[in-house]
């Protein structure tokens, strides 16, 4: 996997745009071909998701390009909501001079209240003088729809030919379940609409449906993926390239975690099967009490395992073996169920670093999984004790 | 129901003591009658509450006795750890000239740390020379298993002739699921081992089993009720009796949750099911980013939304209403399904207060549910970043 430079504007023909002011943005993209998405599974689902659902449906799973604000989330705003969210499309729809439902609508920012419209439109006016195939039109269009991130995230891969590019927006109410946060993924592979779809899912299972930062899922998670359809590629590579940069960005929405000091991964193998191993995995990462022990380096395994035995998963106390790596370090605390004397001062030392990986073996079947998260710092309480106001 | 002093020991006959030594500590109980418990569900479960388990199998639902501690919490201990518990309750057993089989024992604390079995005697012999019944005998015993505990919670009521109390311990690591910390509950009822296990199951669904501080299940949490059986009283005014204590304590825990600096509840009514209206009001309770909006005094009721929506519970977004209640006033945000306007500043006022009560009907049914929680601060990482060391 050779990383590139221009992010979704590495797909050669994707061009992209963001303008901003204060905290509300829009960013614009425009490409046309294939497409799929994934959604949260929130039952209460922003109108942009609902519209955007719709429009993937009418149009066969085709795209001409998405239109996608930050500030407002859209969400809980009733039919007013979905009269917006179509009016965001058919703005862009205008300009690229193709039908509504061809193209997509995310929104992300406080829930509940309305659209201001007026705005929208100006910050779509100037966004869409500016577009372009450039790598700083894709830094722009992420920069556009961030709201508690702190850092620009995205990426490109070039692999056996082809090539696969996504931006991602998110640092916060992140506990996604089948889809998350705004994600806009480009490919300049030639593949049918159902084919993405069951490529977008086995890669987001193993990416962002295992991040957690505060075990918020959100109403206005949303995954989307465009195939420009110029290279041809076996589906097995581009399941293997798609994983990647769905993990990569995973991982830098949990570096990006609100408030994060520290950045960590736990890695549960030898489980029974591979829903104990991710809903372990995904426990631990979970914990407010895990979190807050990376934060203070403060190696207090006995969190990690009261988080495995509260799972779900089949465990079995003498079986488990638990370590901790870092800082280019490996240390075992736990073998088969004994702790391990006079290990803690080097735990305490990996656990200073900047990026833990917890390995749990459960030790009683061949299944793993691996999850990503974020420690839980004053930080994320200094964000979001006073949010909206 | 009225309120009465001596905390456990406002039922005639039962005596306490407790004793520590820096942050460890040793409670006894003493007190004859037919018993009942609850334990954590936590597959990974402390060795003290097997013992437990197992006694109060053997002994048919009869306890003389618990004997606790504080600093330690025995679990993840293996073998050593049963031996521990065991010799734990041969101590009190010993003392009281009993089958060590009639004692129950419990431990909070550090995870995976095995017992100082010197300090647990040296503390036991220290308490045991205290054992009596008196006020202040219970607020010792209820200090003594206190971790991360600001306040000593106990409490003694008197209805219709019969008394029931209890003291509970318990900050951090809580969200129980069937049984919850260390609460052990004494009644001067005369009722059946099997009747008292009945009484306590309902009484803990609605109290500790709707409580939350951080998500965290133990691997300690238990309830022990036991009645020394002087007086009659009929099943269901025993039964309101004891689920108002149980939801009393569980109060004051949510209270004293670590770092807390309000406390709300969540009513959830209009729900489809009982387990709807749980689920529901209890993923409001334990969401972080509800919880960190409760600390700020901020009214980002979209954070309430997205919670009920991710909870589960069946909802419909236009039949959804809610308000916020607190010192002396209540303000409607939401009325089936519409956001009223010029509403936020008072509820702002009423989010500043210490007690604060999240209103929602989700309009689809008649069933409700309750649940205790409390604000999530720099306070709670504070203490979290920094336990063991």
């Amino acid at each position: 996997m050779k990383r590139i430079e221009g992010g979704i504007c590495a797909i050669p023909g994707v061009r992209a745009a963001g303008a901003r002011e204060g905290k509300y943005g829009v960013a614009i993209i425009a490409a046309s071909g294939t497409a799929a998405g994934m959604f949260t599974t929130n039952k209460i689902r922003a109108a942009p998701l609902d519209v955007t659902a719709a429009n993937l449906t009418i149009s066969d799973g085709h795209l001409d390009g998405i239109i996608a604000n930050a500030g407002c989330a859209n969400a809980y705003t009733g039919v007013k909501g979905v009269d917006d969210a179509r009016a965001m499309s058919r703005l862009l729809a205008n300009f690229l001079n193709t039908d509504e439902t061809n193209i997509a609508v995310a929104s992300t920012g406080v829930i509940g209240r309305r659209m201001n419209m007026e705005l929208i439109a100006k910050l779509f006016d100037q966004a869409r003088a500016k577009l372009r195939n450039s790598p700083d039109a894709s830094v722009e269009a992420a920069k556009a729809i961030m709201t508690t991130d702190t850092k620009v995230k995205e990426i490109a891969i070039e692999h056996q030919g082809v090539r696969v590019a996504g931006i991602v927006k998110g640092a916060g109410m992140i506990e996604p379940n089948l889809a998350t946060m705004l994600c806009f993924l480009y490919t300049d592979v030639d593949m049918s609409s159902s084919s993405l779809k069951d490529c977008l899912a086995e890669a987001v299972k193993d990416s962002f449906n295992m991040l957690t930062i505060d075990g918020d899922m959100s109403t206005n998670d949303i995954v989307l993926l465009t195939a420009t359809g110029a290279k041809k590629c076996n589906p097995e590579t581009f399941q293997r390239i798609l994983g990647y940069v769905c993990v990569e960005l995973a991982r830098m929405i949990a570096h990006d975690g609100e408030g994060a000091s520290k950045y960590f991964e736990t890695i549960v193998c030898g489980a029974k099967n591979e829903d104990d191993a991710r809903v372990a995995s995904k426990e631990v990462a979970r914990s407010s009490l895990v979190k807050t022990a990376v934060y203070g380096a403060d190696p207090n395994w006995g969190r990690i395992i009261a988080a495995i035995g509260r799972s779900g998963a089949e465990v079995s106390p003498l079986l488990i073996s638990l370590s901790l790596e870092g800082s280019g370090s490996k240390v075992n605390l736990i073998e088969k169920g004994r702790s391990l004397d006079g290990m803690l001062d080097q735990a305490r030392k990996i656990m200073k670093g900047n990026t833990i990986i917890i390995h749990i073996d459960l030790g009683v079947g061949n299944a793993s999984a691996r999850s990503f998260g974020c420690d839980l710092t004053h930080g994320y309480v200094d964000i979001n004790a006073d949010y909206t106001t």
